[in-house]
């Protein structure tokens, strides 16, 4: 951590300044110059709280070298974490996808579409039963219906179920559910978080449309604080200035987190895109990228989905999709 | 509502949509060519779902000319909305200050800092209880004692108070808060926004880091559903690529939300910019543009706030503000 | 092409601009409701100024349905295009990489560079004579000097040479180049298309940091519509809120122009992320994604490089990366 | 200036590096941690090239503390610039405002808006001769013909005259031009920036669309690198995610700017919102943050204007404007 000092800054500031970063545990190297004074910090600057020493009188600008999370971080922890549920492996070399509906409509489409979207080798089953709708007057989802129509396809199919969760006081509700999804929304939703990390689920934390990348491993810091680290990560598309995708796919967000972090990464191409029709390429493209898994929406008729029917594949696409995907994992 | 369909759809599956979109009430209006066929819609489509109709296969786009929120839809409500709270009137001509500490820390602190604000003109006392913070390891705010001051400082001072909440299961410790605020990060936190919905109190909406107008109406609108109609906006800058200021205020909102709403609007210069030195030019600029109010950082020791003290300003800072926006108010 | 009209028009308005929609060509259809009159234009719109319409006192607003670009849209040449320069054919199956040093330095760096990237399957060799830097403090290319490098690495090894033009007035000094590249920073210098679409080379056109893909193709169809038609695209990063690449790749715009042009799609990992080690990921990423080319920075000495160091590759990383790609060209 | 080494770096890496850094006349302290080295350079880093260092094998990170500009640094020259031509002051508390039609189009309609604006206060004639235009399809200016009804527009009416210039070969036909502006897709033609360099004329130097103000000061100091130092600043919108305007006014640029440059800054509200009726209220924020002068779109006949219609006010509406930004400026 570099604090630079204004240049105002006098000898006593300065001394009083280096006595209190001391007595924090830190080694302190002042470097005196002409215009400016600059001091290095090195030791544990995870729990320095860069606001208050940027709202010190004397301090012009402060830059973190090494980054403020700890548990997520994969200098602590060189290793591949593999999150595992129902026998299913994610991370560390092993490749999951997740498919189904975005929304669960009814007994009969869910486990139809889990059937297709297990034989064409998918391993977990998604659905939406509480869905995040930017409009109140739109379908808002089964809630707790949809949460038991999703375990009776697990029953009938054996795939473990993810589904999203919006609110801490539903905790309970998720208690049979295999994984967890925070929603892209609900990234900082920080009560969410905290819940979640006195859970001992895999949670599946997706990006925010317009975090970075550090704010997503603060994010996932807030659960493994907790004690459960358990956690997949999920680039889902960025917020960008272009409409012909309803985002903007940042695939280099794999090779980056795959240094900074020792957590498993999937993408979810069909929210990032928007587009069913492009979604095969980019399924192909993360998995050549080296993501750990991908999440995919599949439905039986995109056409009469009741929400976020245009990305949604046919399941003889998604059996496309994955033969295409298998492909380019066998070639690297 | 414009839906322009594919070039390959048949005369048979026209007929079928425009059979069904006139079972919902609306004027129908087609309009054939050689590439293109277009369907314009007339009537209340603010109920129609656009991904329940982009996902149909013959339709290639769906444009909407009108807007999808109506509770806050200035058309049909051209009045201006005045939210009132203890004898305080925010919208309609009526201009507010809301300032004090970002989190609140001590008696001392919150009662002195309320003083000061109040003789300086300030009408609304802020403070923050529970913080919303990036980190799990930096300070997470006082919580209900923290409420408990608020309460203290209003007991002395008569201001109202305002305070963020980020759970819906604390909504009953807000019970005696004048003004609720959702922060930035929760502007789509629709669990927490439906339950608001269902209060009696003022909501402070601020605009999330990424989140378009339309989008902040539609929250709006989530709150409004619910039959609490007393919405104060709030822009405090959104998310961009450079790094001089910590996001960009959007003034522009300004206006445009004036047309687009009657909900009255506030800036937030010290979240905008995070520097306390540009504070007074962007308060300025705000009350120019035609602001219903502001909210304002205040703290007595700006280097010692145990958060985003770089933005706040001292009560003599402050009273410097309200001594520059108080001019450019009496020329407009 | 859709006109939503102001509910404030008159008969007699309408008339009046149906009239003139006429006299342009259009089929015009009008659709009137309680509230809202809209206009469907049919027809080619190409030619039609948003603007010019956008600004008469009855619009409200204007839709485009279909594209503004004409000679650069795939409906109109449903066909491929194919450049082809010495021999190496780029697009329509074709795939063909372009690597290279960012600057040319001198003749041994260049030489040994070009042999090098030969011998790894390189088609095309890339060197930047003209280098637009940020600074003008920093290092700003061999100019004429280092086209003549260039022409003797073509000569020693056979390869077809890509360089970068930023002034109009420097075209007589391309006269030998193979494929002539306008940056990033040029895509918008529309003087400069102009005169390129009076040669006869293929240009190499990057799309701006902040634009897009919409405009991209337009400034295609600048350098088309002076009659020039081959044209090789380059996605290379847009500007984004992140800062662990330099920029952030947008995959999806591969699927996404490969839908609405004929003309071939390269990528340009290392500009985008600017940092050597993600180039790998990225490139077999693109390749998988459908991407007809990549462009590549080697250097042999990436520590001393005059610009761009920390992106380019040493010949030996390149191999490997050119070894990764066909693997993923081969299962495609 | 600072340096992160990695980890990994050897004592006599470091030891060279640090020589190499005193070669280049700069104090270097280096401060040894357990986990990170990091070095601390003092002196004149602006001609020290970021690539090239961050580009060497030892160095995991720079970060530039000073920044890299120096003729357009307040640091270096405290006092405000004034930019005066034809008698009109910009800047160090001279208020200019620029005004009149989008495009040249007629001496008559040029004329009569000159007349109108000049009664109204304005003191600068802008009016486009060379336009940038997004379609090779639509209008490009009178070009030369342009300009010679500026200078009759001028000689009627004595207000000297901005317009602006795309390529460097028109310079000649700038040779009477009061001001050279360059656009906002231009701010990176460095060819262009150069030649402007060797001019001895006020340039006006648009912020390009998603450039940062560091990347605005490296520009305007490619011009006074050449010689020019009579530069003004305008911000005229950065691109965002929102539709409702065209882009997002940074009216924060203002005070920023204001600190780390002397140069004039004024704000053109007619381009950055894209819309008419929002060009009051931006105008009025901008005075009241603290601009050097404005530059605003009036048009005789907005409606039918060759090229950005909507966003033109009429000479009434003008007027109106001027008396509301008058009243600001009196009590700022």
């Amino acid at each position: 951590m570099i604090v630079a000092l204004k240049s105002t800054s006098t000898n006593e500031q300065i001394a009083h300044l280096e006595n209190w970063l001391k007595s924090r545990g830190l080694t302190v190297h002042i470097s005196r110059g002409e215009y400016q004074t600059v001091i290095g910090l090195v030791g544990d600057t995870s729990k320095i709280d860069d606001d208050l020493l940027s709202g010190l009188d004397i301090v012009e600008k402060v830059t973190r070298i090494s980054e403020p999370f700890k548990s997520a971080n994969r200098k602590f922890h060189p290793d591949d974490t593999v999150v595992e549920t129902c026998g299913v492996k994610i991370g560390g070399g092993n490749f999951a996808v997740m498919a189904g509906p975005c929304s669960v409509e009814s007994r009969e489409q869910l486990c139809n579409i889990a059937e297709d979207v297990k034989k064409s080798g998918a391993s977990v089953l998604r659905g939406g039963a509480f869905k995040p709708r930017t409009s109140p007057y739109d379908f808002q989802g089964l809630k707790a219906e949809g949460i038991e129509l999703l375990l009776e396809a697990k029953a009938l199919t054996g795939l473990p179920i993810v589904t999203e969760i919006m609110n801490p006081a539903h905790i309970d509700m998720f208690e049979n559910v295999d994984i967890i999804q925070v929603g892209a929304r609900n990234m900082q939703n920080f009560e969410l978080l905290k819940e979640l990390g006195k859970t001992n689920k895999p949670i599946l934390l997706k990006r925010g449309l317009a975090n970075t990348i550090k704010e997503l491993l603060m994010s996932a810091e807030y659960i493994m604080a907790g004690g459960n680290e358990q956690i997949i990560l999920c680039e889902r598309g960025i917020r960008s200035f272009d409409g012909y995708t309803r985002n903007v796919l940042d695939l280099s967000a794999i090779p980056v987190l795959h240094e900074l972090t020792h957590l498993p990464v999937i993408i979810d191409p069909s929210h990032a895109t928007g587009v069913s029709r492009y979604v095969k390429s980019m399924a192909m493209a993360a998995a050549a990228a080296g993501a750990d898994g991908l999440m995919i929406e599949v439905h039986n008729n995109p056409s009469a989905a009741l929400c976020d029917g245009p990305q949604s594949l046919t399941p003889a696409q998604f059996d496309d999709v994955m033969k295409a995907v298998e492909k380019i994992r066998m070639v690297i």
